[in-house]
């Protein structure tokens, strides 16, 4: 067995996700999960799929492991990353607490920073543009879900400088939202319809604007349909020149193992419950726009497979060890 | 009893629709309904919910009636709207047979134009715009439930000069796909997924543009969505100048029974099963972007229950009899 | 206008339907409408399709009105009730506080009852069976969801004497289990999976058995299907004797107006929104077995638009006036 | 690498499920795949979640393989296995056309039988029955994917002797019902209702009547569920004696692998895309019943894992590899 791993928060969806993956993985050796209110139960027990036989632990500060997943709401995750970086254990957030390098943008949109001594040292965990980084890193801020759909269809257009400004247009199954009840996520609020929500004002928009660079504008519009796992980013596109983008996503992802570019649009079926992102371009001739789709599973490569894939870095190990 | 009509077609979604809601109309008098395959059974044993007990019968040119609603597909509606008309029968066309008011456009996306000389005597039938003309018209082209979406959602800002752009981002159940059996229909393929489809290339643009008016490139994609009924327009609009659109809506929809300006997002929920379209308005501050919501219920509001409000118009009725 | 009416606890999915027919009704006049945590709010923000735009008002006890919808859970109910009833205002309530005629099951089932005193004046509210008594009643029990079907499906056996003993197996959509938020009415739980629930001890089993009547044993199991409205129950029935049953449920149902015997497996489509009941019956030859189906929108014939039918016929009025 | 396979029929749900199973399985080679009307596609193009980047050929009955899977309609199934056979390939068949050994049944349900000859030589595939005899066998028949979860649910009870008559009411997901576009399958068909169907004479009866033996008569009715995988079985049976029958249960499955008795009732997420059947047991007290739930993914259990399951038991290899 290699390094010790704990996931903190894994009553949650990505928690559980991470958990089930750790725990069948074949190096990694899941040691302990946690939960608050759910601790005390087995894992098993609040989510059958995962199959992970652990019993949910309330954290009190002093585990003591190798590497560590946390699942925790954003504000919450800052401190607690500290406190696992003072005491030497290397940690993948999944929040947004450290995914933003500049402080007053963090600010802006999410409040005061509970760790900002940290930021620095974070390195933003999404392997296909930070792979290098990712590997010497000891603090890795795991890409939110929309972004890593978002970045990940847009950062061949914005390398080659044609990326102005553009809308993205999201759509997202439900686990995206978490598994707190509230009326907007029983089932009779959400099936049957699509509900447009935080327009003009979501936290993950700053993020795909770093990740972008430059002075990239994002108008960025997530909507909740009736699916449970899955997300789908529709991006429009006008190009600063005239271009041929498939030339250019070609080069950007014919090594990568989990981008797939295909030539209809893709579908969720085909990502689900997998680290793959699939992606496909169109051109739409009249209006000279170029759209680009992009769809990965929000709980895999939304969320937690890319956390194993970036465990996997940090450590040395094969990247899709486990997948 | 008022005058009589015959519902064409009226084995598929929007035809069975339509005739339910003249059936129970308290004017007019549903006096036939057809159907090709389906020939010989009752609409109640094909469509129950419809609880119209009339034998669908087989269309053969003579139907002695007022009025027709004609719900054939594109290029089949031509010919017979064609030959109702020249029996003096008032016809509201369901198909984009007469929506294109320039014959060019219409070759551009249908090809050949089975009745070219009716053209000029259609009118749209998007009471909210051309509410008089349909008053007299003698033929109506229903617009095609994207359209009617989009183009009230649209509308004020085009008025006022403010649109030059805009990129439509749709989401519709699949009964707007129609009923007949596909592997893209078939549960399993809609289920758990959102499948953008004939991405620019989709044939409702042109109607959207024609009713904008000037110079108005549109970007529309169409994405299918695991629903049934109901539809939702996301627009982005990038504005000419400076504009807060909320006066121009409530001016332009303020004495409009059917158009709804409201403030959150619209859902599909409110306005099932109705002749409504519900419409918000929001601004990206940070991209100067305006966001238009418009839903409506493809079958109704999108079909069939603008059908019968034209007719009512037509026919000098109460534009909301039987809705 | 005529009698003015109260819906207590509008806020909730039954209460909110009641108050969308009461609102819309021709004869009666929908008043007051009340919420606990809703209070303050206009029924038709927290329910759009409802479209009623009257303030929900927090129930201190004092309402004039001539009647009253009561939709309160049970237990709370009863004292509620007990006070309008002092007051002279005509009841029908849509807990199970008093559809039981015995006290003694009531407590085995749902523990202390606060109005004893008023059991003896309540009148089961299921019109196709107690359509007289309930003519003349100050108090209804409107039945519930589940026993409105089965025991509409299960009646004219009953009537018989061919049932002995029955396997009533019910899918039913979420809106069955109201509007509060739990993990368990979450998108993500409910989505993809059928869930039965409450097995060998669900509270509408004694309602059953006392509609049916003499010493019938019931076993009902409740399951939850991925859908919002509409109810299904599959009654496996082994007779006591060998019976055609098809004219017992034509004549049992011939002259009412809300039951429909159909020929194949009735869907929900057909009575989503709707006050009617469907029902089809089938032989298994194999084992002798007579299989039932009967579906009902759990919200309308199954809560709601019985309400509305009893409060029809308790003043005197059509018994589908405003259905 | 180890044996060669082939599976037929690989363009339906179950053909593809199979082959990608054998794609990524660490012994077997998968090695041809065929189809009719997509012949010349490649797999992954029809079922892009298979994965499998092998080309669809047209079947014409030279196949130089070890074994095949034969996915393909009832009927059609036989003669090609009689073919395959006579070539001294070992076959896992997944159609009906070898289930029932007795062929006087198979002609009653099904018709005139193509192969009759083989059917003595055939193994019913149920592992946990005739595990035995699975790994002696050239030809297995793979059980249906409703008899799977029933024979499971009740196997203990009927070797006990317990088990005289049962009511099965199962709910199966869309997929159950094939690949082929009907009406019934259509996304608004399924959408929003439960569909009982082929009541009372449902092809999986007399195959699950044989494999619990004895004289057991079955009322068996299967729902169509608005969901694409998965399958509960909800079983009544009233018990020949009275019994405690959890420990029957324990020692029943105590060592099989895929076989799961759980406490609460069974969910499909937890079985999906795998090859558990879980299980449950209750009391009903009242009237002495005990009701057993058993659920499966309809496609893996039910079908394409349990084929690998079995090809593992064929060829001596550990009969979970590659599930």
């Amino acid at each position: 067995m290699g390094e010790t791993v704990a996931v903190l928060g894994a009553a949650g969806y990505a928690g559980a996700v991470a958990a089930a993956l750790l725990h069948r993985h074949p190096h990694f050796e899941l040691a302990h999960v946690t939960a608050r209110s759910d601790a005390g139960a087995r894992l098993d027990a609040v989510h059958p799929r995962s199959r992970v036989p652990l019993v949910l632990e309330h954290y009190d500060g002093g585990l003591d492991v190798d590497a560590a997943v946390v699942a925790y709401p954003h504000g919450a995750a800052a401190p607690v990353v500290a406190e696992l970086r003072e005491r030497g254990v290397r940690v993948v957030d999944l929040s947004a607490d450290f995914r933003l390098r500049d402080l007053a943008t963090y600010e802006d949109w999410y409040g005061e920073h509970a760790a900002p001594g940290l930021i620095g040292s974070a390195v933003y965990g999404l392997p296909e543009l930070h792979r290098r980084a990712i590997a010497r890193a000891d603090l890795v801020a795991n890409p939110g879900c929309y972004p890593t759909a978002a970045i990940l269809a847009l950062a061949p257009l914005a390398r080659a400088g044609l990326l102005a400004d553009v809308v993205i247009d999201a759509k997202s199954g439900v686990s995206g939202a978490g598994r707190e009840p509230t009326h907007g996520k029983h089932f009779v609020s959400v099936d049957e319809t699509v509900m447009p929500y935080k327009v003009g004002r979501h936290r993950h928009t700053p993020e795909i604007e770093q990740e972008l660079g430059g002075n990239v504008r994002v108008t960025f519009t997530p909507h909740l349909v009736p699916l449970s796992y899955g997300e789908l980013v529709s991006c429009y596109v006008t190009p600063a020149r005239e271009v041929d983008p498939a030339e250019l996503y070609r080069e950007a992802y014919a090594d990568e193992p989990w981008v797939e570019v295909v030539e209809g649009p893709p579908g969720m079926h085909e990502v689900r419950e997998t680290n793959f992102c699939r992606i496909s371009l169109h051109g739409d001739e009249r209006t000279g726009r170029i759209i680009v789709f992009a769809t990965i599973d929000n709980l895999w490569k939304g969320t937690s497979s890319q956390a194993v894939q970036n465990l996997n870095l940090m450590f040395g190990r094969d990247e899709g060890e486990g997948l």
